[in-house]
């Protein structure tokens, strides 16, 4: 059986969680996950391993891909791009293996568009009290700077419509288990095993 | 949080082991599903309870309630009616309570007629030789018979199509497990706890 790999994408809202949740999942045993390499336009650092870290790559090869519409989505931060570049993904799902994004909320809208059969995951707050008491927690913040972030917050949440699923971020190993569960029933969905069957029923 | 539950409905060719899943799932603990009860016309027998075995009806009143379009599904076997009555189903899922019904694949094709959105779970032989193997070795039937339940086991296969979920029956522990993590995922679909959030917000 070389069925096609899933394309799963955890966001949510910023200081959720996504990071640590991402690494316990990764850490489990058993995990069969391929986290998806970004690329970036950055220097490699002491240590990095090209295709490991990140693709490195030039600023103008970086800009054809976009151009080329091969990064499934991109940012700028400090005047670097990084990136989750279209092809790795692809040639990932078709050896077969399940790809993992952990991504910002604006970058899987730019996913959905041009994967619309990813399957979206939303890591929530417990309650959305906790999460304004992470937004403030953070420093000593002014007021404006925490009244900002708080809309933004309350904006990604409202994305949460476009998702497929929403995990509670209650406790970290809960995350990670509804996470699995939902991984493990999306490989059971008729949808991508009736090929399989249809095939084993030539058999007979 | 009074939200509505959910509709599971197991299905599959018959021989595959759906009473015993079914079982199984139902005697583990901290199971909080409601398995539907049934109606009948048949003669309730010693020891039987009213509204727990079945609901025990005439056979004028079942007749009335299929005509009404108050029944699920239904069947006629060995000149009594066996159905699944509508007002108990929507009743419990009010309640806030999963429904588990587990029947034929028919019946199971009458219920999608009446409720699209339930999660419909085909239950299927861990390869069809072993199906094969589970027809033949009931007893010590013709070969037509046996061919004829062969026909009838494939084109059952077949409906695997109209199905959200495959689960295979390989272990009865495994199986239940399976539909345990479908169950879960179902309720973390974002169209199952958006009006929850939506609640959520305004509070914010």
């Amino acid at each position: 059986m070389s069925r096609r790999g899933l394309l799963f994408i955890l966001s949510g809202p910023s200081g959720v969680g996504k990071g640590t949740v991402r690494k316990a999942l990764f850490e489990k045993e058993g995990n069969e996950l391929k986290y998806s390499v970004s690329m970036t336009t950055r220097n490699m650092r002491d240590g990095e391993v090209d295709g490991v870290d990140y693709f490195f790559r030039s600023r103008e090869e970086f800009e054809r891909l976009i151009e080329e519409g091969k990064m499934l989505e991109h940012a700028e931060y400090v005047g670097n791009y990084y990136g989750t570049p279209l092809d790795y993904v692809n040639q990932t799902l078709d050896q077969g293996y399940d790809v993992f994004l952990e991504i910002e909320v604006q970058g899987a809208m730019k996913v959905k568009e041009k994967v619309p059969n990813g399957i979206f995951i939303f890591l929530t707050p417990p309650d959305l009290g906790e999460l304004k008491a992470r937004i403030i927690g953070r420093g000593t913040d002014e007021m404006s700077v925490i009244e900002e972030r708080m809309e933004v917050a309350k904006q990604e949440i409202e994305m949460m419509s476009h998702y497929d699923y929403a995990v509670v971020n209650d406790k970290i190993e809960l995350a990670v288990e509804r996470i699995e569960h939902i991984i493990e029933s999306e490989h059971l969905k008729v949808s991508n095993v009736l090929a399989h069957y249809k095939e084993m029923m030539k058999e007979w």
